[in-house]
């Protein structure tokens, strides 16, 4: 009996279970246990994704043996030699260590013990790593702290995996040099305690590491500190971070891109939470918010499971991720919630964990599966309360079809948020039609400023005239400062899904991002024969402004019902700064008084902007790629709605899918917008009433009271002589 | 017995198959017997693709039969009621014809009886179609005489397969004022004739529905007609068709665009004059020419089956087009050629006839299929001696991916082709790595001209500099003038596809696009650890010039070799005419004394080209879409490589695939090109010598004689005081 064995013994009733003489017998404690270890190696055949999934890992780890076991001093910078290969190193560690699992043979776990015992030679003696940047909290193996954190948690599930079979002198070397060496830098040193204590997702990823940790060492102390905080007060750590990081809905503020990144540890480390403090019941944490958390940032995809880009966000990301996979998985096992399966099935793999096996086993009984995609009204902010994002989501007449509009009055999501209050997208299917640039960066691509974020990601993609919105003489939201941002967020004001296949709706203001200014928008999908979206942004103020909404649209133009000035023989840009400098304006157009509209082509489908303007309206076609000298932004596509000189003002549009374009069969239908008026009936300071006519004579009308009403108020409203009366916030009258 | 029996049996003993009586026993004579229906009928569980393609056809049936049968009087243009309504009819009549041979419910004979008794009623007392057009032949039907020729070719194929269930009376009727009146006006009237007896596409219509018309009606006179020509002559007609439209290996000359749209008329006839004339051995005919025009249009695409877009083509079109289901349905019947089923397997349909019965029982037992993608040197002209095309393709590292070089030296291809000499295409798998812009239309969209082609389709898509060719003094070949074009051809002078995995090489020269310039260019795909293109274009001329080397490449620009001087605040066009005015110049590079090198991203690949420069060199990077007031072009991306005042100039570049970006696992290699020198080591009137060498010191030599000589001929050289001796046209020298 060593000295772990007896401290092991000291712990509390609670913790006897994490002891050494336990663990000798029961095997591995986190994800995967000897018994669920045992069923997949029974079922590699007839639980098809299961076969495939360990015959991936069982080949890396083959290859793995094959090679020399190399631990090499940190020099590199990401993407450099020693940074990848402790990268490759930690998934090496963990695939062999799965590989030991499941086929019982020992030179897999031979493989993970000497390669841990390398790194118990060199790891404790290591510096900072020497590439390490001033901003970012330094690691040893790597630049940044947050790689060591990825590192530990493989690693430590790698150990966990194959513990059983190592001496107990060489356990104790490993422990001793890997992994509490390890765990105290990365929670206890100069370097580590503030991202430990960060309610931030490198927070997540310390003490994912830290707390599992603990439980293969059997170390209560650890587990505590990453469950609440170095300090143990509860005031960081992961149960804090559950509490803030997501919304009561499930919905992270720096967007899908970074959840998706983020639900990685959040889900591991509950699992092994779950497996050995079961009484903790973390999967009913705070309402469980984690299958919400799940839920949510599978829905925030298009029809291919493809991210919506707000913020900073690459648009390659799908739910096909490895993050997502253990995400789906442990989600699939804890809350045996068959609507994720068609996730899982999309995915077409599985964690070989405990989880990973329960899903292939479903899946393997499960018929063809479609993953159903909702309407949504997710609030943002830890209380709920910090604005939120609407999804609207029809069907169009063509069954295979669903529009989905994205509109966000979300708080900033802080650094990697972009100004895009109010922002709207459209997207069909998986076709951006009204879209958002997301990050300009090529990930890991040297020849574009060593692959991280570019300069234009600041100067374009985070400014507001990047966004469908509404910008406010040629200035950004907040002035582009994300900081002031941070503190400020829109406010929901009324929305409405319950009746989804007639009305989808919701409302939201916008009090800060422009001094004295009040924005207020109003979303509706409203089903028709082909549904539409009526755009109502409502801009006031004592002062007058220059009032720019914007629409970055994908596709052809096909042709506009306004005649327009091209530029055919020069361009010039449409500003000199806040992401106007790179817009080249290809056209000014003379709007009419009534409707103006924009046609384009996306793929097989017609789109129409129609909006209500005057004599003094002015519209832009535009094209990104001004001021852009090493030719690092893509060449998109915006049209603009350009109101001068005024306090409020009111600008009603309706975006319309229509028709059809076949090339196969050369078949073209509907190819013009079928709205034949817009009016704006009225706008006061308490109501808003608009009324969109098509050239079939049908009529909707809407109309709403702008701010939040109790559901049973009874509004009233006198228009042309015509009496309305409604209760609760709006009404829509079709005729 | 009626008259028409009378004149059957009156026909030669060739014709008395075709009498009435034989008719009566064994329904339809054309693509389908009753023997076959009886088959698909009994097969249609079994075989998945003829129960599905039936299946459709027997939807469109069933819906067709709900509705009033409604022959409208012709009135409108193409994309207009009365057309679309037309068309709409004999798609009908041909979906209830197989419907009723393959079920044997009377109600769709009865349909097509009835809708033909419609047709009957007002056929023959129509004028010409009032929306037809000076330029072209008019129909009755519609507005040009090919859509009336297709309504034949499926009236005639609908009414073979109900003719047993008609009343001798209607018979009467539905032939005399439909068939024999519809037949009369296309080949006899002063509108159709001269159609009929074209050596165009227009005529292979012509002559399909006459002829088979003839099979019907058992009227030998009006088969013989069809085939021969009007005068019987043979100097028309679908055998002369079959000998000048297609080149020996296969190829049409107005390129694989126009191709797909003739095979149709050309193998349904051939298939109904097999049927019916065994003893002409069609498909024989000419060695077995159609199976070559079949085998080489499918071989004319990207991995994706989509044609490549050379001449005045649309990119939206593939070989899963109805017409190719036809052809390669009737190719594989008569051919029993295995190589074409997986292309059948990816059309994922057949036709309802004997050829897709065979067919559809040929894929039900087969197991999954690849269609194999052939490099392959195919002559154009009648005799094969009009210049060509060559296809070089290679798989890369990537076992999925091929790379696919079209080197173009074919003819003009009549008014549809391009002045695109010497032009090169790439493609890596379906993506187009150096494109071709096709055609500037939006079929049939009403808003884009009418649906037809646009005026940038002459002034940008069919100029050379829309091309990836050389351009002299900034004028297109021919000065843009296709019928002068069209009297000359460029000439193969040597190629060599005999070891694929090392070398594909075809070397060809113009000698007639402009006065006294002689082009020649030379392009070698070779064999490396990833293939690479050597591309070495000569111009010769007694007068100097300005040599314009343009690519327009696919993707985003990844860096420069070279410098250069954005154009951040004013964009102005490349030129004021022949295309030059519709690019913006976006950047003016300064070349290097050297190599100067251009990279790009598409999709998970990195392209570079090398091109030997010297300090006076200018480089350019342009886009598309100046002088286009109408928003008609597509905004793609250009890279020009200028010479001035040369006489002769040699251009030298390397154009290299390279590395890989993989934004799931988010890993980048090989983001550089790893050209590290081009030399010229010798250029005079009979030798080019050129060498490339790589960072890894590797190098690689051509050598060759410019003009074509014998395969025995030895050729000596000395560069550089070595000296080298080869037999043949080339030698390559790897180290």
């Amino acid at each position: 009996m060593n000295l772990k064995t007896i401290k092991a013994i000291g712990l509390t009733a609670l913790f006897v279970v994490l002891s050494e003489g336990v663990f000798a017998q029961s095997g591995p404690v986190l994800l995967l246990s000897k018994k669920e270890a045992a069923a997949i190696n029974s079922h590699l055949k007839d639980y098809k994704l299961m076969g495939k999934s360990f015959g991936k890992i069982k080949r890396t780890a083959d290859k793995a043996l094959e090679k020399k076991i190399e631990v090499p001093i940190p020099s590199d910078n990401g993407g450099g030699y020693t940074h990848e290969k402790h990268k490759q190193n930690y998934r090496e560690l963990y695939n062999a260590g799965l590989a030991y699992q499941v086929t019982g043979e020992r030179k897999y776990a031979d493989f993970v013990e000497k390669m841990l015992l390398e790194y118990a030679k060199v790891y404790p003696g290591l510096p900072l790593h020497p590439m390490r940047k001033q901003e970012q909290n330094s690691g040893k193996l790597f630049w940044q702290g947050l790689n060591d954190c990825v590192w530990l948690v493989h690693g430590i599930q790698a150990y966990d995996l194959v513990r059983e079979n190592i001496s107990a002198g060489n356990r104790t070397i490993i422990e001793r040099d890997v992994f509490r060496s390890m765990a105290a830098f990365l929670s206890e040193s100069d370097s580590g305690k503030d991202t430990f204590n960060k309610i931030h997702n490198h927070g997540t990823w310390a003490v994912a590491g830290e707390g599992m940790t603990g439980y293969v060492l059997g170390d209560k102390d650890m587990v505590d500190r990453a469950l609440y905080g170095s300090a143990k007060d509860k005031k960081t750590g992961f149960l804090k971070q559950i509490e803030q990081l997501f919304s009561p809905d499930g919905y992270y503020s720096e967007g899908p891109y970074y959840q998706r990144y983020a639900l990685q540890p959040f889900m591991v480390f509950a699992e092994a939470i779950n497996r050995n403090q079961p009484e903790l019941k973390i999967f009913d944490y705070r309402g469980q918010v984690l299958k919400k958390a799940v839920n949510t940032v599978l829905q925030l995809t298009d029809s291919k499971g493809y991210f919506f880009p707000i913020n900073d966000a690459l648009k390659e990301k799908n739910f096909m991720t490895e993050e997502l996979v253990f995400a789906t998985n442990i989600a699939y096992e804890n809350y045996n919630d068959p609507a994720i399966l068609p996730v899982i099935s999309q995915q077409n793999e599985v964690t070989v964990s405990g989880a990973g096996l329960k899903a292939a086993e479903a899946i393997q009984q499960a018929g063809k599966l479609d993953y159903i995609k909702n309407p949504m009204v997710i609030a943002d902010g830890p209380e709920g309360k910090s604005g939120g994002l609407s999804l609207f989501r029809m069907p169009t007449k063509n069954k295979d079809e669903q529009l989905t509009a994205v509109f966000k009055y979300a708080s900033q999501g802080m650094g990697h948020g972009h100004f895009d209050r109010l922002g709207i997208l459209l997207y069909n299917n998986d076709k951006e039609i009204l879209q958002d640039y997301g990050a300009a960066r090529f990930l890991n691509v040297e020849s574009k400023s060593g692959g991280r974020y570019l300069d234009e990601n600041k100067t374009w993609a985070q400014q507001s005239v990047a966004h469908n919105t509404v910008i406010v003489d040629e200035e950004s939201h907040y002035k582009g400062d994300w900081k002031a941002a941070e503190k400020q967020n829109p406010e929901l004001q009324f929305s409405d899904i319950s009746n989804p296949e007639t009305l989808q709706i919701t409302s939201a203001v916008e009090r800060n991002a422009y001094p004295g200014v009040l924005m207020q928008r109003t979303v509706a999908m409203i089903g028709a024969e082909t549904p539409f979206i009526l755009d109502i942004f409502t801009l006031r103020s004592d002062k007058a402004h220059q009032y720019d909404l914007n629409f970055m649209y994908s596709g052809h133009i096909m042709e506009t019902a306004f005649k327009y000035d091209p530029a055919v023989a020069t361009l010039t840009p449409m500003g000199k700064t806040n992401g106007y400098e790179h817009l080249w304006k290809l056209a000014e157009g003379r709007a009419n008084v009534g409707v103006s509209k924009f046609t384009w082509l996306n793929d097989s489908r017609f789109y129409t902007i129609s909006t209500m303007t005057d004599a003094n309206t002015k519209l832009f076609m535009t094209r990104l790629g001004a001021a852009d000298p090493n030719f690092n932004l893509r060449n998109e596509s915006g049209y603009m709605v350009r109101v001068g000189d005024r306090k409020d003002y009111t600008f009603v549009s309706v975006i319309e899918p229509h028709g059809s374009f076949d090339p196969k069969l050369e078949s073209v239908q509907d190819p013009h917008s079928k709205v034949a008026n817009i009016s704006l009936l009225q706008q006061d300071a308490s109501y808003t009433a608009v009324r969109v006519t098509f050239t079939n004579k049908e009529t909707y009308t809407l109309l709403f009271a702008n701010a939040a009403t109790a559901p049973n108020t009874t509004h009233k409203l006198s228009i042309e002589g015509k009496k309305y009366e409604w209760k609760g916030n709006y009404t829509v009258i079709k005729k």
